[in-house]
């Protein structure tokens, strides 16, 4: 059985470079985060929803294989995926490629967990969301 | 005669907030570099462009006033105008609204100056440049 | 009658600089609000103290003259100034050199406002924060 | 036989905050740059030198795993290692605990790469820069 995956695109601004002239390698996290964004808009909810009930959704672990550099400009494609899927945490895979060339750029991951508000404890995933999630698991 | 103006939005994503939970007051400087960016792409030519001709545009001034908080996940519409056309600079205007509410976040400038790479001096828009962006002069 | 100025220094580190191998213009004003932070902490207070009483201290207006590029590596001296001290309101003065050539970076202020955190009103400065301000005012 | 670790620390500041009042995430591999940095410097060479010797050094990997949050103001510490020292790359470690209460905050590694900056190959780490690195190779 195939699994979905959301896909949505940056545009590489000056501000995401540095001085080697190629996007900054922090940038690529800021570039994740925005695509899990934009995953979740796509769902119909969003980080201030999870708020709202008390929630929210630190990163636990972040990762990123850079392939080749993106340069200014650069219209970049993020794919993301649910790799693992469990109670309390989740973990995204993340793929760029070079909308225009093709050219894979960098792969990664978060693992992100629920966490309550109050407590700062881990927590259980809302069950509507794990079922939102579901379509993306690998 | 009226001018024109162009436009362009930009989504609130986390890595652009702060701990008052608003948009970081230095970001808006990021969103108008690239609203300018995307004005030269919608104009046909890009920084990189500039650069081929050996030619870059530092920026020597940047103002921004701040009326109202923008928030994560906030869409806003930045408008730019060419508030000045000089023979070796331009004054960018700004103006951030927010695309749901229609309120006026933020208002601000940018002067940059056309720069020779080689002897890092002011130097002539060149002409074509310059017909370009005179529509949008006000 | 002289005023006393509070100075402070920043090393340019790589994620600072852009493709144009010079720190990016929106960097200058991350430095300002870091010079205005170890200001605070110079006199003894913090924004968190702020935050104690119920206030916080957005940004209203914010401005930068570039004058020479800074480079990757460069120790920035960041030397801070109060321009204005109103009832509600500060402006700060800020000058950018670079501490091995002495040579003039950039320029620029921020006009901070004191603002109740409930209603989000402008509110008076505390006296005791006024106080410590007053020998920094030209 | 002991190795020698590297230690510099980095003071918090408000822009590095996001909006769940904590240090965002992607700015630790900024502060890891800055400690590499530093630890460059503290051996007497930096990213420029490797420049002007026709090399740089891109990060092929970057990883961070995340432990407590670190909030504006704090005072962190940055504690180095040479984890893994190759012909042609290193693996540096990370630690990041809180100056203050000495908690744990994050751990984390970069893989750099020496690169000739003209073909973009892989090339060997010069001898006396490898010689630098071998006392603080665990």
């Amino acid at each position: 059985m195939s699994s979905d995956s959301f896909k949505t695109s940056v545009r590489v601004t000056w501000a995401d470079t540095d001085a080697a002239q190629v996007v900054h390698y922090s940038k690529y996290f800021v570039f994740f985060e925005r695509a899990e964004e934009e995953f979740y808009r796509s769902l119909g909810f969003s980080f201030v929803d999870f708020r709202n009930r008390g929630l929210w959704f630190p990163r636990v672990e972040a990762f990123c294989q850079y392939k080749k550099p993106a340069k200014f400009g650069d219209l970049l494609e993020i794919e993301l995926t649910v790799d693992e899927l469990k109670v309390k945490s989740v973990k995204y895979g993340f793929k760029v490629t070079n909308d225009e060339t093709s050219d894979l750029l960098a792969l990664g991951y978060l693992v992100v967990v629920a966490a309550d508000r109050q407590t700062g404890r881990a927590t259980q995933i809302p069950a509507e969301i794990v079922e939102k999630l579901k379509p993306f698991h690998k």
